[in-house]
């Protein structure tokens, strides 16, 4: 299982800096979709630059205009941009096609999708599916929800899947077994973290501690 | 019926100069998604300072972190800004609970919503609802469909309305009677017309046509 590591709310300096601190533990960098949004495409070319090697994940959160916000991103230095699976389909279609045409990768977030839109959803069988509490249902319920239907659907998938929202040390080890996933978003836990370094060296043993390898 | 100028795929200086071709026809500016995306908060605040007597509205398509996008679009200048109807409740909730603080307005974007969804979502009586067809439905379809479905739905309602998405000059006065919208959302018929002055004053003048006053 890989750590993406969510920066959001930040600026990109600060961004960096903390990314430093914390490269040895983790696999994949988002950047959030607060800091596209706040500073545009130019952090995504930042982060790209000070991580050359580092999986780039664009959380640009396309619901319209895909080809366009795709093209950006990869060429930007993303490796991986989002889309939203409550997206027209003929938008998650354009993602792919511009994701195959640069041989990059889609992530489709799941965020408020219904059970009948994930079924859908799974015939993209490239992307990877992002099993996604938003931050708005995080405040409002302060805990994440385990998400049961969401593990039986996935159960018996050959789908990759990525979770994020409100992940903890405590909460990794249960989420793992129920949805097995390949990728853990991990945000707040170690970018609000006293000493992220350390955090993000709890998760990375967390992750070696249950898996093993 | 207002116009709302949607400004998309170019850039801010180029947004400002032809904004400043058209201004005496239309009523609204859209600080389009894919300005946003591209250079980031930036663009809202440069635009509110090219126009500051304009209504700016800020195409942010929340669906997320609903609090930190709606402040930072209004302390940037944003007089509206968007939120996608497909969002988490809480999420619509949040935007709502910042607009009334800031004492602006709230367009929550219909994209992709089902018909249930779209009744609840007119519980948000402050709101603008706005009809949206995806720039990427019609590049798949060429066309704009003219939602019978909506129109039956909106006709008893005293709700706000705004239409997007491939409003021509043909189609505008067909669209006012089905839908009677308040804001009639235009882009490329007017940012990539041959002459763009042209092109705003004769929306301006089928509104004055069809509405008479």
């Amino acid at each position: 299982m890989k750590i993406q590591l969510a920066l959001d709310r930040m600026e990109i300096g600060d961004a960096i800096q903390l990314t430093r601190l914390v490269e040895n533990s983790i696999d994949w960098i988002e950047v959030g979709t607060s800091l596209i949004k706040e500073y545009g495409v130019s952090s995504i070319k930042e982060i790209k630059k000070a991580f050359p090697t580092k999986v780039i994940v664009a959380d640009i959160k396309t619901i319209d205009n895909a080809r366009y916000e795709f093209e950006m991103c990869f060429n930007a230095g993303a490796d991986v941009a989002t889309v939203m699976g409550v997206s027209p389909y003929v938008t998650i279609d354009t993602c792919m096609e511009v994701a195959r045409r640069f041989d990059r990768r889609v992530m489709i977030d799941l965020l408020n999708t219904s059970e009948e839109q994930k079924k859908e959803l799974m015939n993209y069988s490239e992307a990877i599916f992002c099993d996604h509490v938003s931050k708005d249902e995080q405040e409002e319920s302060g805990s994440r929800n385990l998400g049961v239907d969401e593990g039986l659907l996935f159960a018996d998938s050959t789908r990759q899947i990525a979770i994020a929202g409100g992940i903890t040390l405590e909460s990794l080890a249960a989420l793992k077994q129920k949805l097995n996933p390949s990728v853990a978003i991990i945000g707040s836990a170690i970018t609000q973290a006293k000493d992220p370094a350390d955090a993000a060296a709890k998760f990375k043993q967390v992750i070696f501690h249950v898996e093993g390898v």
